[in-house]
This record gives C-alpha cells, sequence and structure tokens, in this order.
C-alpha cells in the first residue's frame, strides 16, 4: 500500500474498502453480543485484558474505526456482565515495510485501548499464545504468500501467458491460484488457532467474487486487474516497435524492464474466492466453527465514480508491487493508460456493473 | 532522535551510547542468572511466555544488540532449569513519533524474539498489566515530561535566564529540574510497578554526573549543553546587532525565531543525575528493590575523538527539539558554531576530561 496521507497514499484512496464497514458493523456488534466468551478475559487477570488484532492494518484508516467500534462492542457486553472494564490493547498488525509511523501519527486520541503493532506476515505466528480476543482483518486475505509456480512455467499447462492474474477462462490457472489460496488461509487460520483464546471471534473482510457472473456486461475486482495486464501488455508491445524500429540501445535500456516475456513472468499474488470456495476452505479447519457467513452489499463501489478515482485507488494498492518489478518509470504511463481504458469501457463505467462481493465470516475459537 | 540511517541520523551517531552497553552486558546477565524469577513465565501458559520491552528504543539501533543478549541469557537460565523454552516476545517503545519503520526494516534476522512496538509516552502505562517479565532503558530516563514551570517564570528565584539547562551554580534552577526528575522517575516506576510481573527485573542505563567534579578542567554531558546553549546566545546576540543597524524587515523576521527572549524561554528537558540522587529516588519506590547499582566506566567517550564527531552526536539527539522551537533555518548554523566552540576548547578536547558517568541500575519487582 501506499505510505503516507499525499494524493497517492492509501489513506486517500480507500474508500471502497471503507464501504464495506459500515455494513459489517451491526452485524460484528450482533455477534460479539450473543457469541464473544468474556471469561477469557479475566481468566489470567481479574481486571480483565481483552486483545483485539487487525491483521493487515495499513495505515490505519480503515482499521481505527472497527477497532473503535469493536471495544465499544466488548465493553457494552462486559458492562451487562462484569463488575470490572478490562483493558484494551490493540495489536495492529501488517507486513515489515508497512508504514506504520503514519498509522502511529494518526492513532485517534479518543480510542479506549492502547496501541502497539507488530510487523510481518500474518500466514505465521506474531501474537504470544493464548491471548487474543478477538481477531479482525479486511481486505488482506486476497494477499498470496507467493505466486503458484505452475503459473510462471512455460511447460506447466497452467502458464499464465499474456495476463497478471487468472482469468476464469483459463481453468488450470484458476486451479492454481485457489490451491496457493487455500494453503495461505489454512496457515493463517493455523497462527491464529495457537494465538487466540477459546471462545474468541474472529471477524474477516474477504473481497470475493459471485458463484456466476457474466464478463462481458459485468465486471469485478480481478477484471480491473486483468484489464491493467492488458495495458501493461500493450506497453510492452508498443516498446517492441519502438525497438524494431530505433537502436540497439533502447532495446537494452527496454528489454529488462517491459519486455512481453516480463510481463508474461509477473503475476499479482491475489485471490479472490466466490463463497462456496472460501466456506469449503475454513470447513476444513479443526479449531475454528463458522458462526456467520453474508455477502454484504458493498456501497463502496459507488465512491468511484470517475476513471481517475478508480486507477488512483488501483495505484494506492499496487504501486509498489508493480514499481519492484517493473521499476518505477513505468508508473506514470501506466496508470495513465489504465485510466483511459477505464474511461473508454461501457461496461467498467456502470458501477452497477460491479459483481464484485465482500464476504463477511465470523469464526469462533473451539476450546480445546 | 533524528530518523534513518543518513549521515545526520541517530543510527549513525549514537556510538557514545553503545560504549556503555558492552560494559553493562555482563552485569545484566549476571543479574539474570541469579536473581530472574523464572516461575511466572510459565504461570499463566504451561509453554511459556517471556515479555521483555525496551523503554525509549529509538530506531533500534543500540537496543538490538541488548535485546538478544537478554533473551539468550533468559534461554541458558531456563535451558537447565525448565524443559520448555518459552516464546520471547520484545516490546521496542518509544514516544509516538519515533520513526520505528526504520527499526522494523533493520530488524535482525537471526533475532529470537517476536518484534512489536509500542509508541507512547513511558512515564504512563503502555503494556497490558502483569505482563512483562523484563524491563530496559538505556539514555531515556533523562528526558522530563516537561520543563519546571518556576525555570521559564521570570518572577522566580528559579528563572534561567541565559541558559539552556541548568548549572551547577544556579542553586534553585537545578531543585527545580531535580523535582521534575523526580517526580518523572516515580511516574515511570508506578506504571511499570502494574506491568511488571512479581520478581521480574529491570535494568536502566542512566546518564549521569559524579557527586563532584570540577566545571573549570573538567566536563560532563550538561557541560555540552551549556555550551550548546551559549552558541544559541551569541547568535541571538549577532541578530540584534543586524536589527540595529538594518531595517525593521530584518528585526520582525528573526525577532520571533532567535531573539535573547526566546532562548531564555527556552529549556532542555533533561536530567542527569548524580549517584545519589538516583538512588534516593528509587529508594523510595514501594514496588522494587535496588538489586545492583553500579557506576560503569564507558569507553564511549573515546569514540567521538574529534569535534565533528561530538558536534554530529548532539545534533542527532537534539535537532528535532530546537527545530520545533526555534525553526529548521538556525540549525545548520548552530551546530557549526557549537563545532567551532568545541574545537576551541582546551577542556572539551581531551576525552579524558569527559567526567559524565553512567549507572546502571537493577531493580526487581517485589511480589505483592
Amino acid at each position: 500500500m501506499n505510505a503516507g496521507d499525499g494524493p497517492l497514499s492509501y489513506v486517500q484512496n480507500s474508500s471502497y474498502q471503507r464501504g464495506a464497514i459500515d455494513v459489517a458493523k451491526p452485524i460484528i456488534e450482533q455477534e460479539i453480543a450473543t457469541k464473544l466468551d468474556i471469561k477469557q478475559i479475566y481468566s489470567n487477570n481479574p481486571n480483565g485484558i481483552c486483545t483485539i488484532a487487525d491483521f493487515g492494518c495499513s495505515t490505519g484508516h480503515n482499521s481505527f474505526p472497527v477497532m473503535q467500534f469493536i471495544t465499544q462492542a466488548i465493553n457494552r457486553k462486559l458492562e451487562y456482565s462484569s463488575p470490572k472494564i478490562p483493558e484494551f490493547h490493540v495489536y495492529f498488525s501488517d507486513v515489515v515495510t508497512n508504514d506504520f509511523n503514519t498509522l502511529f501519527s494518526s492513532l485517534p486520541p479518543d480510542r479506549l485501548y492502547r496501541a502497539t503493532a507488530v510487523p510481518g506476515d500474518f500466514h505465521g505466528r506474531l501474537l504470544p499464545e493464548y491471548s487474543l480476543h478477538f481477531g479482525y482483518s479486511a481486505w488482506s486475505l486476497q494477499w498470496l504468500t507467493e505466486i503458484p509456480k505452475a503459473v510462471t512455467d512455460r511447460d506447466s499447462p497452467a502458464w499464465n501467458k499474456g495476463e497478471i492474474l487468472y482469468r476464469g477462462d483459463k481453468k488450470e490457472v484458476c486451479e492454481a491460484y485457489l490451491e496457493q489460496y487455500s494453503r495461505d488461509i489454512e496457515s493463517f487460520l493455523k497462527s491464529r488457532a495457537v494465538e487466540m483464546v477459546g471462545g474468541g471471534l474472529m471477524a474477516f473482510l474477504v473481497p470475493g467474487v459471485p458463484e456466476f457472473w457474466n464478463p462481458e456486461i459485468e465486471y469485478t475486482i480481478p477484471s480491473y486487474l486483468n484489464l491493467l495486464g492488458s495495458c501493461l501488455m500493450d506497453m510492452a508491445k508498443q516498446l517492441l516497435l519502438v525497438h524494431v524500429s530505433r537502436s540497439c540501445f533502447i532495446e537494452m535500456l527496454f528489454q529488462g524492464r517491459l519486455s512481453k516475456a516480463k510481463v508474461d513472468s509477473f503475476n499479482l499474488p491475489f485471490y479472490y474466492p466466490a463463497p462456496q470456495q472460501l466456506k469449503a476452505i475454513l470447513e476444513r479447519s479443526h479449531s475454528f466453527t463458522i458462526e456467520r457467513m453474508e455477502i454484504l452489499n458493498n456501497p463502496g463501489k459507488y465512491t468511484l465514480p470517475s476513471a481517475n478515482a478508480r486507477a488512483a485507488f488501483f495505484r494506492a494498492c499496487l504501486e509498489r508491487l508493480l514499481t519492484n518489478y517493473f521499476g518505477s518509470e513505468i508508473i506514470d504511463e501506466l496508470f495513465d493508460l489504465y485510466r483511459k481504458k477505464l474511461s473508454a469501457s461501457p461496461v467498467f463505467l456502470n458501477p452497477d456493473n460491479d459483481k464484485s462481493i465482500e464476504i463477511l465470516i465470523v469464526l469462533k475459537r473451539k476450546t480445546d
């Protein structure tokens, strides 16, 4: 995610994600009120310690309101049932390169909790054993730990030539991505199972796609990314023409950076599941039960009415990833082309055609 | 502290502090081996959780080697006495504006612990109740939470006119600073008393001054800061001359930034105790016992042989503070003048005249 809070930052370009939070709020509050096991909060400490974590907090902008309503909801529950209001500690976790300085400098002054940052990959262990009462993760579980190997293997039927993400019409690529996604969600759950107390809850907001949708007249998040891939391919083809008509020097300059082969070898580490796919993975867990699963109607899609705003949104999410692979020189041109393609598409112009979904899951840690 | 790891950063200019760490290491290891109560590590969790915190970690450069030898020392102790090696969690704590991004990006890959950042003022509560097994703080407790009010009050006998820190010849100023220091150390201990488990240890490295030293032919850290104050005063006087001989415009430009009155109203929030002063404060605590107190022979003073290196050291520590008060425009000129004054002083040129001391304290949390 882009750091800081400037015009290209994630802070300024994440209204899409924020839309789903308002819809999820009453559901999460209800689950806390009815299902969170509060005994554990007082089990090791008579005064009570309640630990909440956000896995994939980014710079905190979308996380703070959620941490606020989660602490308030737990507080309300405890007011009725317990003599002492516990201390709340919120662990903000994200990858080690995340901009935690911006997060800390924008912590809301009226928060009910003490804040802590935990850097690292949430597919592995991050927090002390049996310490976590409520886990949360929004718009983060789509990140894969690695690109499935078959997808970059020229000899594999799953080789993803000319694309930067799976497409529905390439079955082997889709399967390879889904397998990687399953492994990653399983690793995530395995680590959280150790960290969570029995009876603790975890809420996820997972971006996904419906079981069925028509790519001719509708689109989803993967469609957006496929379109970005087509821009990269267009730029690579264009550079090839430059090379043929000009000098060897230009070839050497650009070949490594944005050749067709380089685009072929690049794939985005994201997967957007259909609800049944996600449910099947979660049901395999021995440590958690699915308490609730809802497909949310995300009003966030209406917060990005223009092609400009959408290009800025994807740039905030993807710039670092693309820069690391292709260099920073191509970024402005790439997103300019992307914006033009979005503007020119009758499908993408209408947000009603956005069939992306937000899946809200609430899991409960079984008591061993 | 200056962020990042560039030539003016704290990372590149903190060898002075690092010197004392090597001397403190065997003492802290010995205290862990003989006095740390390890029962608490397994009291809430059969697999063991051991929590260590560094209060005032800055960008981590000087903290990482210490966290490494502390975890190793605890590990060695547990190997002999416990069947299971616990999980180690290290909380790196510093003010909310600290550069935690640099800290996270430089975490040593071979560390034995999981890392967490805790932003906030260590004079208040930061960590969960009864959660901390080992606390550490080096070169941080000299920071005061505020300038004693009397020191900036023109009507008080403790008004610190023309200086930016107490001097030995101004008794009332010294007393006001010591009172503030006492209150701050007491707040620190009160918060730690809640956070620490009974039998847990805490080690401090506190920069101080000897009970007796001769300011005519010797110097200490406060002398360095008094000399910096004289540079600020010189610059303010110089600007006044400019003002008298030139236009009103120049007066308006500089008056707010570096007038004599502005230097009069500025005071550094630091105190460097003599060992007996610190001991008296610590002995008033009802929660901790003093297990060890040593005056360390700090070889760090020999790591800054040139006036250049010393000016860079103080700039790395003080630039942010000075910039916030006087603006960034004066900084280059100020430290250039400072370097010249250091070079011209026969006292400061010889590091053997540096009588600053490092006080190592080991405290143990009483069992309630």
